[in-house]
């Protein structure tokens, strides 16, 4: 039985090992690489694995995506969590199939759309952002990736208070996020984790000096480096340059 | 409504922010702790969040364990794998909730209980061991962990053949994966993932080699570090001895 | 013409590649080994490159310094920096043979004994330390390593003011550096470097707010990691477990 | 007294924060910024600390140089070492003023040249370069550097002997190190230090074979990182991106 693509779909369109597309098959687009363009349409329907021709007869393999790559396809409006990041606070969060997770700002997505991916089917995210324009596009992204399901967005500022309670986690990806803390520790389940991501080693400070005003223990903070190495059998090393830093990840439990 | 203990739950018992121990309550089972020795079927019944007194009147506070403070709880025979490499390794081989996946060798358990935690409640891991004592270790440890039913052991060597077929990912946590790579790579769904582990820049280069017999694209190698600091506000700084390297993460796409 | 060793030398005494010591050739000392114990007046006359044996009969190689390895051989009194941040400093400060460096605080000696190595034979250290028991054991340092006729080290609380005048470079490795930092930056020539060496982000961002006072540019903070790696071919990859902190070294210019 | 810019001399010149020069002082020569250029001999006599005025009237503060900032200024013909490989490396191998040093390929010259600053003034570096049109530019920087006096410049090949002995230190940094560790083990004193330089894990493995062969002891093998980080008080932070690669240190003990 052979696999085909579907309307709706996101497919990676493999040209080599230096460039690939990753784009949602919807009809009525076309979508332009630098080896020309494809009328998506035409994808519909084939197998999975097989080629497609642009209008300038260049060839590229029709592929099945991970989550991760979808979010490659995305619009963005701020500045996303790389995976190292994601699979890290899943993990710290204690985030899986089932839980309840509040997760501020939304931003373009990324992270509640993980979040999203990973508690379903019988999970759910509960999402906040103040601003309308980032809200809006964030909903546009949540519904392509098929997430909408488990996502309760809210065009709200989380800093007005959580309205959710007895949660597995909270997790801020917010500049300010010791504004939030002890409402966030309150409506932690017992057991439940905090977790905040900022880039500045001063939000940090910020943050720890919050958290012991919460009750919440268990403290940590941990920096996730991922080095990318060159894949070349004869030749192995990392990369000459690369991502030196996005973030610490802190974390605290409601005992 | 207060949430209690119940018998065959996983529990951590905090002293301080230096010590806390994770343990599964069982009846008939005495916990010995440096604190003092507590009899695990006192805690049943208990409200999460309350004390619980040690025989020498130490105090704990009986809280609810994420799925990565149960791993701590187990009995080990091999090394294992980190939650920075765990959390990396899910994204990177696009397995989430639904998912069907092979690994090897199933060792402790810890990558198999941590990927069918994640595959819950449709999804399913088929895990190879090939020696009989880790197997049965392991089975005890998806048992307790409340995992068995998502997994499937195999007390075989994965070397003789990957019995699944159309499987979503291929994750190897072996000494010598390039014996196995050709075989995984035939039994991935088209978009699916190889996903190699190993300690040496050796094994990454035989990998790598073996890799270009199996048309599998996209390889990537990743080394994903974690660097733990002083949560300590005014004093803000790494720790000064800790972990250096686990492992380097190749990954490897069926197009 | 072989060489031989003399009174007064540093010699490394090699037992195999994971055991080795440093020591001071001495009259009247006897050196304890985990392999036996070894009178050092008996290296006196040796060619290098030879055998000593312990009263239990284990055999030593008998091996020239380097100047880091003397080091290893010192009394100690506080936290010392590590080879890769004094190689690091030397150059960023621009310190070499001829220079005219203050330094403070001595502690153990390691950073002065090593600037005054290689400012010699024309330049000199000044060196500060507040505690007289850590400057009397310092100058015991400075003696045996034989760089001594390099320095002058001052019984004096840096904080008190600098001294010298018209200096290459001003090298603070203190709690508090933010206290020095305006009274350094006026005792520099133009193109001069201060270098500040802290363990904490605290002390980062406390020295960078007084540096604004000093009107000294070209800031810079940098941190050196040094990872070590199992040398062994065909299982060639890092230490498991090693250091993952010591400090940050900030530099700016006088222009 | 005030000290002034010389023919000859190198100097920094300082236009803000984000942008400077490095240049020789050159009568007749015009040096060109994106802030306007410079007449060269205009610098001739200005006491350092002074401003000089481009042909379009921006200023720019004349500042004396140090050591590695003149590197930045030369002709570059080969990939070069950073500081922070420099300096540990210059460590490592023991070499200060008074050494003498083997080391190849000459390439551009930042190594021995550098090995060549820290000899001063007794000591000599015998630096090899096959290329003919490297060691031109070598020999040129090498000149307008001042250290021409301690540095033997060879346009030859190392493989084919090393033509000294009884040195300190020998030092690599050729893609094919290999070949050159046991010529290079029978010229060090006792106690001497081989160090290689090299990027890639395949090269290290090849080197630390050939290791074996030579007797030599004490085998090391270091990864210098450096990480940069935003000099900004309150929002301190490493950049975003940066080098995550330049090459392994292995270091080996003639016993």
């Amino acid at each position: 039985m052979v696999d085909t693509v579907k309307e709706g779909e996101w497919v990676l369109l493999y040209y080599n090992e230096k460039k690939s597309y990753v784009v949602r098959v919807e009809r009525g687009r076309v979508f332009h690489t630098t080896h020309g363009s494809i009328d998506l349409a035409k994808l519909i329907g084939l197998p999975y694995g097989s080629f497609v021709e642009t209008n300038v007869g260049e060839k590229l393999v029709v592929t099945r995506t991970r989550f991760v790559d979808r979010l490659e396809g995305l619009q963005r409006t701020t500045q996303v969590i790389y995976p190292k990041d994601l699979g890290y606070i899943l993990l710290e969060a204690g985030v899986g199939p089932g839980s309840t997770v509040v997760e501020a700002g939304t931003g373009t997505g990324f992270l509640a759309a993980t979040l999203a991916w990973y508690v379903r089917p019988s999970g759910r995210v509960y999402t906040y952002e103040v601003r309308r324009d980032f809200y809006e596009i964030a909903l546009k992204n949540f519904e392509s990736l098929g997430v909408l399901p488990y996502i309760t967005p809210k065009n709200k500022d989380i800093q007005e208070g959580i309205e959710e309670d007895n949660v597995d986690a909270v997790i801020l990806d917010l500049p300010t996020p010791w504004k939030v803390t002890e409402d966030a520790a309150s409506k932690l389940v017992n057991g439940g984790v905090l977790v905040v991501f900022v880039p500045t080693t001063t939000q940090v400070e910020r943050t720890l000096l919050s958290l012991k005003k919460t009750g919440l223990k268990m403290v940590e903070v941990t920096e996730i480096m991922a080095r990318k190495y060159q894949p070349v059998p004869g030749e192995f090393r990392p990369h000459s340059i690369g991502v030196t830093h996005t973030g610490y990840v802190i974390s605290a439990r409601k005992l």
